[in-house]
């Protein structure tokens, strides 16, 4: 269970909320002593008992997130409290031996990363499967292409689709590639405490915890903070990207696209008619935070000597919050395309009747090179005319191309890879 | 009541803990509809009957936190079911009249950070205060100055004290300035459904909210976000200069101040002997993440239309976050500021032997000009041998000073102005 | 005469890049020590002559950027080396008499900001005035109201060109306050080579330099930074959101204004049809970077002791940046506004039918409730029914409003205080 | 040649300064011209004998930079102007075939950001060879441990060093694996002017250029940007942690290390005894505005529809602002190293003498616990007496310890797996 937050059922959308609940992170807390514990006796350092009664107390329900927030005032971290809390209950000497604060917190973030991201992969997954489909279906229907929020050249609502369809696979490549790494260093980060053991108890202990193993304490070389945190702020980019594409081909004047959730999504607290793309303004709602939290997190990596005044307690809320932003962002774009209604009607009705005049300059290029075609063309438009009609009257493109090969190039098809590039798309996810 | 969080006891501490809760959140929306319901009958449109049942329900404890988060899914935003539940509750169609649901979050939101503030000014005064003392009682406290993290000339650990003054008054005047304003503007901002009487109403819910009236909804013109999120920013900027000093000072091999707070605190999870200034750590550690949100809330400024289709969203927990990391930062900073001790003999004997040299040059200067003088004594300097007998035998600095001046000018006072900036500080603040 | 940038005829637009260029720094620094000699003179701590004398060489024409950037290597510094070029060309001692380095570049930086915003301000004023122009002149021009991108309740393009016009204004005023601050302190911070006499200089050096006098040195107390960086970054969201609008509202499907600048704007090197509003695009990327660097200068305000290692120098190209890329953005806005040509039967034309039903709940609500009222509605809307036939068969709606009424309700004007709030916004800036 | 700057002596040092500048990317650009009319002949679309003339043009020299600034003003972005100016000196009409100004402008991007990575890595491989020879060197030198800047458990300065190496090792391998990546889609993202054999000449063109093949064009998917803006800012990271250690360690109370650069360096204008481990100094002045970059780079990775309406132009100064501050941040910490003094006898001396009572802690817990072990020691650490007469008076520690073990204890050799970590990371390393 994890505390109400007001604007969690925006803000903390999908499964991301509970993988970093105050729950979560105590429960990875003790399954770091736990596992300290059981490591220390598989390299004999304790009584394989003493580790096994350890780990009978070590379960979430046991503490009170409350109780431990207010004792965290001392020592200034959750850990410590948690520890004596622990001792406390298990009663001998052998709990969080050769451990620091720092050990149990960047291990439990480690831990609460890992998870949290699984999370947010199952979403972009998700999400990428039905941009997929929507790929596919789309192939041949052809969309105004827009750039710079002007029509340009046709395209295919496919090959948009592919786009997305890329973007989030590729977004979650990266996230895929992180190597979450265990913490394990002691008071100064040389495992003083476990004499000549303490490489042996590193090993031990990354496998316990299924972590990978570091090559020595990372307590303020903060990379493996710094890599999740790019990775997720990378694919909020590609979130809000989609996030954006669909708001925006939803408008009311253009229609290409609506969201169709369950009753009354997407409706407003006072205009009966609206009918808002309610998944996709959340997404990016949610997308739009994590830069500024990313910028956050690699700013405290600047730390100093063997463990940091201030930078390092800088991380926690920010990790924190991004993961809970991002997995929200993915929960909302996946919802948003799982509503998703496509228009193609409306594309085509779209369509502006003079797009496709870069044509006429690509067949006069060989003729009287690319700039004299793209100026007599450019000033063709711009006349304000019925677009056939001033190409054939003007002195140099009427003298070289007929109306008939005008009309030709100017309403024909005019998709060049579009096809091709969904098909790459849909080849380079197996699809 | 407000929900647990691991991290608060560090990162959520002092006042503004509660002042930021979701029960101050849905009662500041709260109190947005009952001053509404007034303003309505203030100006006839409704029967006074009806804003006093109105203003009955309006009461935080009615509603719970975690059920609206679940609702919000919805409508995309928590205020949307407040205003169902309300209008349940109360039972007539008077509720939320003329409003949309960005009026009562935006006005809630001024008036979080309106009485967020009060509690961060409360904890800045106090530390302003205890700055003042410390300068007064230490103007004739010889410190060592230091540029770059080397010793530079001497300075006096009062105008270190009045440096902090200054910073901390003059980082609240810019809170003070702030000036929380009404959002009023219904569905598309013109007040359409209150027909001629929009105007008469925003003046009336202004005045019972005692927020400033606007021109016209600001609904995506956002300088009243960006305004306090500004002042907290620099405000954390002076919060960690001056945490960050005091951690240096009391580096174990400076040992100029401690913090002395009460039993446990600033212990160690391992190491016994181990006393931190875990005030200034924290407030720190507090100060940190808020440029990063006051990116992202400036970013968010970026809007678009009557309403933001995401970029209103994400402001909601930045402006949150920042608010409770700063008011942290402030409590903090207070905190280590009321532990502090100072230990002058540290001051003193940490003093190194060649700080004055500087008054060679400037007595050489008039003679040799500053840059011959400068290149002499430097080379003196780095000469390794004993500073005055080094100076005595160069050619140059011992043509024009006798062995008795240089030890006047290197060994002797010299203070400037130190004094002085002391007394306009205190003068300044009306100490 | 500033360097070429291959990125600057996008980028760095308008006056503001000859304000920050490296011969108004060098200039900048050089007023300082100018102004310095003479205020020492002032107050008689030198010969007027060896002022006077001093003045003469300050003069950017007689120094070279690229040579001070080299030397810069070994202080670190621009100002050292300066110092030193200064002293070889006057040839006495008097040049720079009781001042460090960073006197000199934060002062500068003082100046530069000033000449600087004051550039800003003539292009935000400027378009001002044609937002002031736009809304007189569209007060009664009905436009589609838009919240989350999808037709709301109309507005007029008059109400939402005073929306610019008020975040404009209220911009520039927070501009208008920042009070650019002499940094005059030596050393360590304490004029301690200017003996008694330092506080003297302070005011007469302020004096001079048209700045405000410092209670004390502000070498590490960034406010003087973080104050214009705030206000900018603010800036920076207003006129963001203006260009955003002008994007979207110039979008092919919409078309309610378009860029009329001189020949070849808005061109594209391919697509002759085009045409881009190139100048609001513009403004929009030079607008986003601005909150990161807001970021970075807050961030760098956490510095330590008399002067900070590393922080201080960390400002230096950010704040430029910062400075040029609003400065660019406003001009670039400013440029939009004036090249506007608005089509208000474009407005009237992409009006969608069904906007006004919230009318019918308005009418139903002290009848029904407004809960009721509200469902009853919605239902309609989404029936996909000819609309007013939809409401007056709907049995709650049909009950109590007539098909006549009905009628009037969802095709009358309903425009609220959209007028009056123009009318409020002209005679807040004195039209 | 690059144009001058007065900050770039300390904020654009290293060879990254020549790799970004103007004529680097006029040269980027000409190349994605050339190599693009060379993949057209490779299959077959235009004549081999146009393509070798076109690659004659290709000269940065050619073309003038502030010229193109100027130019770019009309279409609003200089490839526009660049290619009009290569056309009019080719003289025909081949040039630029297929592709739209961003394909340009994103491709020389990610060549220079690939030439640029390159000679950053250089820096940082340095780096990290003197780190490791550090590390070597001192795997026996022992030294205070200090958290939250105060002492704890000794440490060597091998281990120390170990760890910045590990961390530039690794910052380097993400830097690695970044694949700068063709951009190549025309228009609207189809090729639409190549017709069937667009997706033939992107494998021509990414092969000469070296760059990878996409899938699909990535106009609006900026992962691309993302990933080296995220790897630069990952470095910056522990760039600015080791620098701030060597900041820290060379205090002048603590001078554990002292930079010895070339003559001058450090030094200051004013005073003479001044010894400023100035490259430090810089790498942390450089290292620091990163993250804020880094920020608006993922922020701008929102964009739009085919091609973005700003956020791509907001792209241009922060990546190359970036890829600057990093690559200056890798040069001065490398110029660091290699100037760094290590001092073992101060690292000694200023151990102190209380640092190592937690081994007392640890012989007490098997009998007594670990808790009451911890608290009874703690108290005798804080008595203020000699530490072992405290301990060996203390009921609880006294009872089960002698003088002499505690001696033993309290001043012995306590360094757990230092050596071996140092041993791991060269291993890491391959030295």
């Amino acid at each position: 269970m994890s505390e109400p937050n007001l604007f969690d059922g925006v803000l903390a959308a999908g499964g991301v909320r509970e993988a970093v609940s105050d729950t979560a992170w105590i429960q990875a807390m003790l399954d770091f002593e736990s596992a300290l514990a059981a490591a220390l006796a598989d390299v004999g350092l304790i009584d394989r008992v003493h580790a096994d009664r350890i780990a009978e107390h070590c379960r979430a329900e046991f503490y009170d997130a409350a109780e431990l927030a207010r004792a965290s005032v001392q020592a200034g971290n959750p850990a410590a409290p948690l520890v004596r809390a622990l001792s406390d209950r298990v009663g001998d000497g052998h709990v969080h031996h050769g451990a620091t604060s720092q050990d149990v917190i960047d291990t439990a973030a480690m831990i609460i990363t890992r998870n949290a991201v699984g999370v947010v992969l199952e979403d972009v997954r998700a999400a990428a499967r039905v941009a997929a489909d929507l790929a596919r279906e789309h192939i041949d229907t052809v969309q105004p292409g827009r750039t710079l929020l002007q029509q340009a050249l046709p395209v295919t609502f496919g090959v948009t689709a592919a786009g997305w369809l890329i973007g989030l696979v590729e977004a979650a490549e990266r996230l895929e590639a992180i190597r979450p790494t265990l913490q394990f260093g002691g008071a100064s980060g040389t495992l003083a405490s476990l004499g000549e053991g303490g490489v042996e108890v590193i090993a031990a202990l990354a496998r316990r915890l299924d972590l990978a193993e570091p090559v020595l304490p990372w307590h303020t070389v903060r990379l493996r903070i710094a890599e999740p945190a790019a990775a997720l702020g990378a694919l909020c980019g590609v979130l809000g990207t989609i996030a954006r594409d669909i708001t925006l081909l939803a408008q009311t004047e253009i229609g290409e696209v609506t969201e169709e959730g369950p009753p009354g999504s997407g409706s407003s607290s006072t205009m009966p008619h609206k009918h808002n793309p309610v998944a996709a303004v959340a997404a990016l709602g949610c997308a739009i935070p994590a830069p500024g939290l990313v910028a956050t997190l690699l700013q405290a990596g600047i730390q100093e000597h063997q463990r940091a005044a201030g930078a390092w307690h800088a991380e926690w809320r920010p990790l924190r919050e991004l993961l809970r932003t991002s997995g929200s962002a993915a929960h909302w774009l996946r919802t948003s395309l799982e509503r998703l209604r496509v228009h193609p009607s409306r594309m085509r009705a779209n369509l502006a009747g003079d797009v496709l005049v870069e044509r006429v300059t690509t067949e006069l290029t060989p003729i009287v090179g690319r700039q004299r075609a793209h100026d007599a063309v450019t000033q063709c438009c711009a006349s304000g005319g019925e677009l056939v009609e001033a190409l054939a009257e003007d002195l140099l493109v009427g003298a070289h191309l007929s109306r008939e090969r005008l009309r030709e190039l100017v309403q024909g098809e005019y998709l060049g890879s579009a096809k091709e590039f969904v098909e790459r798309a849909l080849r380079r996810v197996g699809r």
